[in-house]
């Protein structure tokens, strides 16, 4: 794909758009990162063509510039690539998008974007151009997006090897609450509430359903408070379940307990 | 290993143990199950050398009898085999001890156990001769327990590959609530909340988090009701560290957040 390319924040995922994207033929990728070691990894990868030392400078010749840094930086950062470069478009790959949606949505150079690749790694040595091979791709347009901004950006997704789901910011928010942030929620309080007694004894499930609990806290904490309304919401939902399950537990209920596990049968994500 | 061996249960498990016992060199290995394409399956696999069509018969010539049936009927079968065989030792592999432990407590040539490798599978087809290696097997001997029989079940359970855990019947159904129980609860939990959101976008996470979601409900409906009292304590417990965390989200406290997934970082089985 022809596009002069530009990322900022070449962590593991803005490094592996930088390989995927020159992996679809994309020429040329500048890129900048707040920590410079991370943005030197990123170009000895070969994600990155030309390290940048300021945002002004990474965006100035891009068409299309990939904000890839913590949630809470988003908005900020988009709205600097915006005003300093007049005629690119912006996308991001935050977590959440209803806040940053909201803060730019006079902006018709800006769409939305999460490409669903939570990973319990961080950093561009953990970077791959396969990152996004058949992952659903969020894009969440809003209001004034320019209809041409916004095929741009899909063409670019679909380029990276990810299938675009376009979905409005605020149901995308309430929809990662439930299948990304409250299985990760459930893996770190199940850790916690296990702790030691996993030491001799750690079947691979607990392992399994463990393995992305204390990820990267920098990340995630902005991921939770950002989106803390529809996690609380989903949470709620879950302890009444808990509930019901402690119920049919003390009334000794066979035929509840068979009831709830096919029905879990029937809904396993295969 | 030279012990003459019979299987009551040829599933998963029970077949398993056949092949890992042929494996350590065990001569000749008797089986019975109550589904004929189950035994035979088993045999064809070469995890038992010779199908009975009794209890009497599988275990008339057996020095070591290992019970692996569904939870709720393993009482009676242990007490069938050391009925109708008057010297051999009797194992189980159930998933709960404290009940069974109870029921024979005065039987001194039974040694409660249970191999930790919990599996979404089942039947022989799955069986493996590496189920058990380096996998925590637990043996719960009672008051009355033969010490020498004990040691003949110690040396067959590391001679399959796995690593033998001594801990008291009502001890072990704790930990099992907390490591096991708890862990499957959650993902059946976790895909029923989820359900058909997961069709358009389940990460990589929210997978590996259900995998067993929805097994075996013959075999795990058994066990949550045999270990109810356990596993109403431990999601108890769970219900109280959600709501922390609600608590934590409400208030927008990122210190509480940090510190609780800096928590899982550090406790994270690996």
């Amino acid at each position: 794909m022809n596009v002069r390319l530009a990322i900022v924040g070449t962590g593991l995922v803005g490094a592996s758009v930088g390989l995927a994207a020159k992996r679809a033929g994309v020429p040329h990728v500048g890129g900048i990162d707040a920590d410079p070691d991370a943005l030197a990894l990123a170009v000895a990868r070969g994600a990155v063509d030309l390290a940048a030392t300021s945002i002004e400078a990474t965006v100035a010749d891009a068409q299309l510039v990939v904000i890839a840094t913590p949630v809470a930086t988003i908005r900020g950062l988009a709205a600097d690539a915006l005003g300093s470069n007049t005629t690119c478009t912006v996308t991001d790959v935050g977590s959440t998008k209803a806040t940053i949606c909201a803060a730019l949505e006079r902006e018709s150079r800006f769409v939305g974007g999460h490409p669903l690749v939570g990973s319990e790694t961080q950093g561009p040595a953990q970077a791959s151009a396969e990152l996004f091979d058949d992952s659903p791709w969020f894009l969440t347009p809003h209001v004034s997006t320019d209809p041409e901004r916004y095929r741009l950006v899909q063409e670019f997704v679909g380029a990276l090897g990810a299938d675009t789901v376009e979905i409005e910011p605020t149901a995308h928010d309430r929809l990662v609450a439930l299948v990304s942030h409250l299985p990760h929620a459930l893996a770190n309080l199940l850790v916690n509430q296990v702790g030691a007694a996993a030491e001799s004894a750690a079947p691979a499930s607990l392992r399994d359903m463990t393995r992305v609990a204390g990820a990267n806290p920098r990340v995630w904490v902005d991921i939770f408070l950002d989106n803390a309304e529809a996690l609380v919401d989903v949470l709620g939902e879950h302890r009444r379940r808990v509930e019901e399950l402690e119920e049919a537990l003390r009334r000794g209920d066979p035929g509840a307990l068979t009831a709830w596990i096919d029905e879990a049968a029937l809904k396993r994500p295969r």
